[in-house]
């Protein structure tokens, strides 16, 4: 019970209130890339950020949601550890969430971009770079897959994909936070990679190598994207290689997620094969 | 221009009208389960239900957003091959659409489920059983991979979820309509896998055997499922395997469309090698 007397981070209940109104525009595109900030929301999330190096910059809570004891642990531990905080006003919270079933905290994190020219990829490593990538919940799905098969690196090539993007961070489940991200052009990673030995592997659906005939030197970066239109004439002219997923029935394509995956995973496995 | 002097579909103007009622009905579960129809949207769907078995009742457009040359050609198609249907008002057709980018065309499907005693696999097929798919969108990328790398026929194990929700069949991009689907519960499911000689593999991350090391007896029938707390006992109980996908990181879990993906293209390619 001494916890609960301590000190409290302060009500906000007002929805004009300026720090209210800071985590609105974190919602938005343009309070994201003015502020390098962004938001997370949840035990599991906030929680994974508090273990990574991933820089919280404050915390946001309500109480009458934080029913949950790990999530009420969490919330101590971060005050105590002197991370600046508020206590929003159920019906602030309620406004902001984007939670189906919200828990009563989160938290706004700094962005965190590594630059390119301080990338030196070891002899297996694997790197992935997407190009148009549209949807924000197929994104941050590719960073939870790219961080299970093992890549050291993601690349956002030409990109107007927001890995920050609150449905991009949901459906990164945390992968988010470990992941190193370079915003990049399609020039600056073909010469990176090319520079640093990196093979460079598109996927197509005109691709005329099936992915599992390619033996190709490591370290590898493998691109995929263009949920619409295909990759770029651009990016396919600078890849060493351009492989297909096989199709049958009357498939032309799968999602860019599910193809990310059953790419990155076959790659991971040959390297030890 | 004869075309255009044709006969047309009528007009519903009227938001009380009992057929535009019927089109808001199918957009919820009770409407579809009690009528066994549901909605598709958009060109390329209705297009690709056209060519299939999949059977069209009716259909829906609006002229005024109807500008696309092939989807004009498509609705008189449509007409001509005797498919009854109306012209929706544009705030109508505003007050239905679930698309970002409405083209004006639409339609009303009679569900297809197969009977489970009616399949009988041949020697190299793989089948697909899902469990615990709560996500639409999940199950409807899960349909379109299950296509492009040739499933028999997809299982829904004690389902909840829903192949005929508007967003499952958005995801799915038409590979709902050559799909064979069969609901059935475990024990049904179990008893036709081993009395047609198929072997059950089971996914999950506490499985004991790395999914690249299997070599198992076709035909196989994966189990994939339980976004949220795995697969049940029963279900692991009745698989003859349970394989896991290696994680790297700090992932315990991929999503379910990405693993599956992961999963029955390694096990095609396989039966191939």
């Amino acid at each position: 019970m001494e916890v609960m007397h301590g000190d409290k981070y302060p009500v906000v209940s007002q929805s004009r209130d300026s720090r209210f109104l800071t985590l609105r525009f974190l919602q938005t595109p343009q309070g994201r890339s003015r502020s390098g900030l962004y938001l997370i929301e949840g035990i599991r999330h906030v929680a994974r950020a508090l273990e990574q190096p991933a820089a919280i910059e404050s915390v946001f809570v309500d109480p009458s949601l934080l029913s949950n004891p790990f999530g009420q642990k969490l919330a101590r531990r971060l005050r105590k550890s002197g991370i600046p905080g508020i206590r929003l006003a159920p019906q602030l919270y309620r406004d902001l969430t984007l939670a189906g079933e919200p828990q009563g905290i989160g938290a706004v994190l700094r962005q965190q971009w590594t630059p390119l020219a301080s990338l030196e990829p070891t002899r297996n490593s694997l790197w992935l770079a997407l190009e148009s990538i549209e949807s924000p919940g197929n994104l941050g799905t590719i960073l939870r897959t790219a961080e299970a098969a093992g890549v050291a690196g993601v690349f956002l090539i030409d990109a107007e994909a927001d890995p920050y993007d609150p449905a991009a961070v949901r459906a990164s489940m945390g992968s988010l936070f470990s992941q190193k991200l370079i915003r990049c052009s399609t020039r600056e990673f073909a010469d990176w990679a090319r520079r640093r030995g990196l093979t460079i592997v598109s996927s197509s659906p005109a691709g005329l190598l099936d992915y599992r005939a390619l033996r190709c030197q490591w370290p590898i970066a493998l691109v995929v994207g263009g949920e619409k239109h295909g990759l770029s004439e651009r990016i396919v002219e600078v890849s060493d290689f351009t492989v297909r997923i096989p199709m049958r029935g009357r498939c032309d394509s799968i999602n860019v997620a599910v193809a990310a995956g059953v790419l990155l995973f076959e790659m991971t496995s040959q390297c030890r094969r």
